[in-house]
């Protein structure tokens, strides 16, 4: 790998320092960015750091956003009266990706999880309950991940939201649609057969 | 994937039309980029523009290079009467990992290859007869590919060759060491087999 110019070594370096890219696809990469066209790759770097300069928190649901609010908290045609509770953005987009859900988000920037020092200070529970005080949500979907911290914040946010007069639902968990059974690890199973419903 | 702010979608976009980068991985690394230390997203779009703006290819054996002549042509303790000719920059870098040469090489910036339309004017074959009608090289080692074009090249290099007073030479082709001969396919183990040797 020194057998490169350093301005080659050190691109190969930065770029291999982002995650699921090892030093063989770096090579890669550098060697194809070399013949791509100039243009090409200007683009790319200014892409890179426009994210960092535009990409700000949606100020009502803390999702990604270029303005002060998202594009789904200031889409007058949602149902304003649905929440969904989500840990990260990128579990927002899979949702909207469904299709099945036309309510408003709140993204929590995290999950409890005490072993990494995260308390329900340090995500947004605070932002989350002044959004329930406001009156206008009827049910909050609490759709958080399904392992052992996200199954946590959603039993603790259940609890904090009992004081408030809202339908407070989870995802359902269960086996993945076009999942076959022999694959299905126990404890999904588990939970597939308990939460079994008639048909 | 609509449902990022243009930015990210953007820089996503530009990502995943780097080889080898789908939508999806695009997708994780702009959301870790946008989490990662402004500083190093710099260094990355910085590094990656200076190799625009730096490499060039040396002026003697066309490898990637920071400056006129790159490394190796100016390290003096290399033997210069030893040239390996190779297709591609990454090529003279896995010679060199292997440690097996000490030489110069030369390299040709593509093979012949006339169903794209490249003949012996489009890559550095001139350039090549010239280093050689310095006088200084004794051996010539043809490094192409060995798949057809690799081939049909080496074979064009040393009909080209035969009028100097050089020795040409071409790798060796065969199985790969550690490799399994059940693996291994025909033609491979058809050249292992004939150009079998003596303990």
């Amino acid at each position: 790998m020194t057998h490169y110019p350093p301005s080659i070594l050190k691109a190969i370096k930065h770029i291999s320092r982002l995650p699921g890219i090892g030093e063989k696809t770096a090579e890669r990469l550098t060697l194809h960015m070399l013949q791509a066209p100039r243009l090409e790759i200007e683009q790319l770097a200014d892409s890179i750091l426009a994210i960092k300069d535009n990409v700000r928190l949606c100020s009502q649901c803390f999702s990604l956003s270029d303005a002060d609010l998202c594009g789904i908290c200031s889409d007058l045609s949602r149902d304003n009266t649905l929440l969904c509770v989500v840990e990260q953005p990128a579990d927002m987009v899979s949702i909207e990706k469904s299709g099945a859900y036309s309510g408003l988000y709140h993204i929590l920037s995290g999950v409890l999880s005490p072993m990494d020092g995260i308390g329900p200070g340090d995500i947004k529970i605070k932002e989350l309950l002044s959004r329930i005080e406001q009156g206008k949500v009827k049910e909050v979907v609490l759709a958080t991940s399904t392992n052992v911290e996200g199954e946590a914040t959603a039993v603790y946010l259940a609890e904090r939201l009992a004081k408030y007069p809202v339908k407070v639902t989870r995802i359902a968990s269960g086996v993945p649609v076009g999942g076959d059974l022999k694959y299905v690890d126990q404890v999904t199973l588990k939970k597939a057969m308990e939460t079994r419903h008639a048909l």
